[in-house]
């Protein structure tokens, strides 16, 4: 069993409409909703690959009631997030048909109250029993504070379960001196942590900083930094598509990899075969399976230059 | 008792951002939902005013119960909404702090099946056995026949009951041949029926295709063409502020003036005092009573030439 927190559900809209007009009214053509928040979906990609995993963090309202009821008809999926008196946020997609550019509007989360983030930790201490790893995904609802994800790795790391922290901010700047197994920031998240735009630069100050292993993604593949050695993992050729969920996706992979205790390469070379098979998939966020199959076989894991990390 | 129909209900949403960019990402600063659905903003006016108002039309999904929940904690409002399998739409406003402007996003309402369309019908023709008038409020949500304004125009004057009809497009034009007491189309909604932009024309056109009386909202009052004289009433001053909801109130004015037998320019005094108490309020689509009241007492209602409409 592996463990995904979303202290920030979602219930993820996409509204399409003909062509977005600032101060002009709208007739949306099409509108679908699924449960959402990073950590959701990177439950979703690992029921999709066969793993049984838990999801767990805050629901509430009937954004909330709609999230659970659209987990609960996932297969491999457990649905253990905690009840709260306030609603779970949306997030908008509005995709303007004309263009096929999309425009984002993002809700900031219920009010989390102490009893609830207290009740929150303790169930998490439980779950952890339980579990082969556990990945800490996304921003935070107001209420919970900052140092959340700090206190959350410190108890995954007592329990003895590998963890992976995927935020960003001030957030990830606490949390990384807990010491997280891995960190998957993107190009701008990293230079917010370190300053620095330089990947080898910013991935050993990150190290330094507390992370145990670094992994971040980019157009052209991932690069990994760990204490066993620095791989660069690309897939075959530069894909196009919709990079919606391709980060998420390769977190699926890098965890997954992480509760197998597989070799850092064949873990980095599933984070980029799913990624690429999400960014190639005809709706955004999922991932084509054949592709992703496909990619598998010939993603290509090469050492980097000093791989003395 | 007066009854409201609105068969396609609305959660109305209202997003407040800094500034709105297309293909930009957003944060959320503010959001706010409310019940809506022009019916339901009608019978909101009217409860306020002190009158007994039933509610009805359709409500699901999650968006259904926010709507039915908020419309609970309302004094002298009765919820006969019938539930439905699909989902109440969202309507969606986003304000633009910087500029002030909204931009509206629409979602089109569930698919309404036969057998809920049928449910329905009968439900009406009860509730209209208890009730002193009757608006037919909004547009149609899918799977409902174009022709349906024109069958319950029709069921309320079989019973006896004043109906007034507030829509637009193909539905209003087939309503009005079932001779509705009173339509409130504004300027392009009558142009729209009738082919001109000609206030008098358009009017005595839309009374020849069957309407008993006319009242058109512009900026400068009502015009109101009856079979017992035509009338202009105007505020005292034009009044600046957000028109949202002015529409509505100015339905539950004539409404309930309607519901009372008032004579006409009773009526009339009091559409377009709640309607300019409705633009002069601080929260959109609500209205100030104490402009109300002002308001009332000064507005002018005087015949318009050619008074033998």
């Amino acid at each position: 069993m592996i463990l995904t927190v979303t202290l920030n559900t979602a219930l993820d809209l996409t509204y399409r409409v003909p062509a977005l007009k600032p101060h002009a009214s709208h007739r949306v053509t099409e509108v679908t909703e699924r449960p959402g928040g990073k950590g959701v979906n990177v439950a979703r990609v690992l029921a999709a690959l066969g793993h049984e995993v838990t999801v767990t963090g805050f629901a509430g309202g009937g954004t909330g009631h709609a999230v659970r009821a659209a987990l609960a008809g996932q297969a491999r999926l457990v649905d253990a997030l905690l009840p709260v008196a306030g609603a779970t946020r949306r997030t908008l997609a509005v995709v303007d048909e004309h263009t096929g550019d999309t425009t984002q509007l993002n809700e900031p989360g219920p009010l989390i109250s102490p009893a609830e983030w207290r009740a929150f930790q303790e169930a998490y201490e439980d779950l952890l029993a339980g579990v082969s790893a556990v990945a800490l995904c996304g921003s935070l609802p107001p209420g919970v504070p900052v140092g959340a994800y700090a206190g959350l790795v410190r108890s995954a790391r007592a329990a003895g379960v590998p963890v992976l922290l995927d935020t960003s901010g001030e957030p990830l700047r606490r949390a990384v001196a807990a010491r997280p197994d891995l960190i998957k920031p993107n190009a701008d998240e990293l230079a917010e942590l370190t300053g620095s735009y330089e990947p080898l630069r910013a991935t050993q100050d990150a190290r330094r900083r507390g992370a145990r292993a670094v992994a971040s993604l980019g157009a052209e593949g991932l690069l990994a930094v760990t204490a066993e050695g620095r791989w660069r993992a690309a897939p075959p050729a530069r894909v196009r598509g919709n990079p919606t969920g391709a980060g998420d996706s390769a977190v699926a992979g890098l965890l997954s990899g992480l509760a197998e205790r597989l070799p850092w390469p064949d873990r980095l070379a599933r984070a980029v075969a799913l990624s690429a098979a999400t960014v190639l998939a005809p709706v955004a966020g999922e991932f084509d399976r054949a592709a992703y199959e496909e990619v598998l076989a010939r993603v290509t894991v090469l050492p980097e230059a000093g791989s003395a990390a």
